[in-house]
């Protein structure tokens, strides 16, 4: 059997054009004005596509693992599809968090809704890039002995990926600092519904649907090592974005100014002395570079980078325990985990 | 047969508790902390409930027609939480339209995202209000056989109503007045998608799907009947707004200072003189009431109110012919688009 395959941005890439014009399509049949598919057209352009794609080329990559082989052209096409819409899925709540955040900038572009004439109206095109996913789900879909647990599970991780965005709302609104709102256990919360689970969890849960091989015991293994996967994911990004070299990760980390429920102000939190308890309340979460700078010695005070390394080791060989421990009687492979595990193991951006 | 029974807005929301129930406990199973599943019944709450319900409100009585008799308990269940469904699908837009629009207050309160606190969280509540629909879906239809219809039947009139809401956004920005981009085809395509779809037909192709005869023919009949009345409910609304008085629609109409392309508009438009032309041009989508004082007065001087009066007259001759054409073969009844046009013929609010 010929070894499974990795695929690249660019294939994947490739595979676009296409769900676009269904896409397209759809909306002219319903005889939408010129104009308005036009932004459709461009929304849909501007917005999900563009990024890295690790998200949705990790459904093909994950189905050739299980398949232990290369894809034919149609299974490439239906797993790139089911990755086009978690990055569809992605699209809607960047573009809808970059508004609640105010955000000024995504991969180097102003904001969709800071963009020449958008505003509000991005509130609506989330709206439309959320509708995309169903729509390219009932088209190719349709008759798939799981659609309906397709369309089950983008529901479910799209509320859960909503909770995660409200807790995220409500404990680190940027203007008002109350470190009393954050802990750990809110940190993880936080980590595993808004992130872990449409990121992780969801691709993987993908192949093991299009294979028809979503057991119940194989999405139980799949969460029980995607969910912490995702969650020191976040942790490393966190990390990053204090002890990371700028340019490695292409861009100056703002965590400490933009008041962020971050792994590391919660690691300070647990071990602080009053006194240091004091630097952070009277420092964290300013738009200031000097205070940003005195919270910067702090987390060196308190041996962060070091802790975050014993972290670091820590949950990779329980990782490794785990992943070696999948029961792989049901059709799932330790190599989709590992292929994961890889991909972030010590990554530097 | 005992007759069929009408339902009050009283027992109608009697049955809301139940399904708050149902959503805050699947939120707490995902151990959503404390403070957001406060925030999130706030939500529910306010934005879902508290309006006339009359879209929620005609399922149960679309159904109670089709049968012919009055709801056993569980059927008025049921098909109450369909109705409960199409409320929380217009919470949804509501809640985001109020912020596409700037809008100042909602059902007589301040809109969701101008209250205390919430401001742009408003988004991501919206997104929770939708999300709850499958949440309900799930919960009590996962085994009706026409339970993938549902879910589509949603989906589409989801995206449907996007699209109203896109060309409406494009069509008539509040700060950009330019009447070249108002024709009846664009007011048409507006209203058909943006408010009849989700607000005249959804209702009763749930019924039908509930009952298991949404044929394609019923859906279609349903469809022919249920769009026309939507546009003639939307037309009504925009000639109420310059009008109707006050003291019965409940607010003073800002449709002409708003810029809305609302069917009077069209109308003038389809007649002017060059000189009246001009006079449109200088004064629409002002926020001025001198400006708006001009525009009624050409609206007077256009004959508008008799011209509405015309067009409803035809209209509702028209669609009483094809309301006697609706073929019952296969389940469907006159009656429930009689109950629709007798809603809202000659309303004055
Ligand atoms: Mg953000
Ligand atoms: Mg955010
Ligand atoms: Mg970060
Ligand atoms: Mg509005
Ligand atoms: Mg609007
Ligand atoms: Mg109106």
């Amino acid at each position: 059997m010929a070894a499974p395959q990795k695929t690249t941005l660019k294939e994947f890439e490739s595979v676009f054009p296409k769900l676009e014009e269904v896409l397209l399509e759809h909306a002219k049949s319903y005889n939408l004005p010129e104009k308005e598919l036009a932004w459709y057209k461009q929304s849909l352009e501007i917005n999900a596509v563009g990024g890295k794609c690790n998200r949705g080329m990790s459904v093909p990559d994950s189905v050739s693992l299980l398949l232990g082989r290369p894809l034919t052209e149609d299974e490439y096409f239906k797993s790139a599809t089911l990755g086009w819409m978690t990055e569809l899925l992605q699209a809607f709540f960047l573009v809808s968090d970059d508004i609640m955040d105010s955000s000024i900038t995504r991969r180097g572009k102003p904001c969709w809704y800071r963009q020449e004439g958008v505003g509000m109206v991005a509130i609506n095109d989330a709206f439309m890039l959320e509708a995309a996913i169903y729509t390219l789900l009932k088209k190719y879909f349709r008759d798939h002995p799981r659609y309906v647990d397709l369309l089950e599970l983008f529901h479910e991780v799209t509320f859960q990926t909503e909770m995660g965005q409200l807790c995220d709302l409500l404990t680190a609104p940027e203007d008002v600092v109350n470190l009393d709102n954050f802990s750990m256990e809110k940190y993880r919360f936080i980590v595993i519904y808004k992130t872990a689970y449409y990121s992780f969890y969801l691709p993987v849960a993908l192949s093991l649907l299009l294979l028809d091989i979503a057991t119940p015991a194989n999405l139980k293994q799949a969460e029980s090592i995607l969910i912490p996967l995702g969650e020191y994911f976040q942790i490393q990004d966190d990390y990053l974005d204090n002890f990371g070299l700028p340019e490695h990760i292409g861009k100056i980390g703002t965590d400490i100014m933009d008041n962020k429920c971050s792994w590391l102000v919660n690691q300070a939190l647990a071990t602080v002395t009053p006194d240091q308890r004091k630097i952070l309340e009277e420092n964290y979460g300013r738009k200031d570079k000097a205070k940003e700078a005195v919270i910067k010695k702090l987390y060196d005070d308190l041996k962060l980078e070091q802790r975050y390394q014993d972290y670091e080791e820590k949950f990779v060989t329980e990782i490794r325990e785990r992943i070696g421990q999948i029961d792989e009687a049901e059709g799932l492979k330790k190599s989709v985990f590992e292929a994961f595990l890889a991909k972030i193991y010590k990554r530097s951006k």
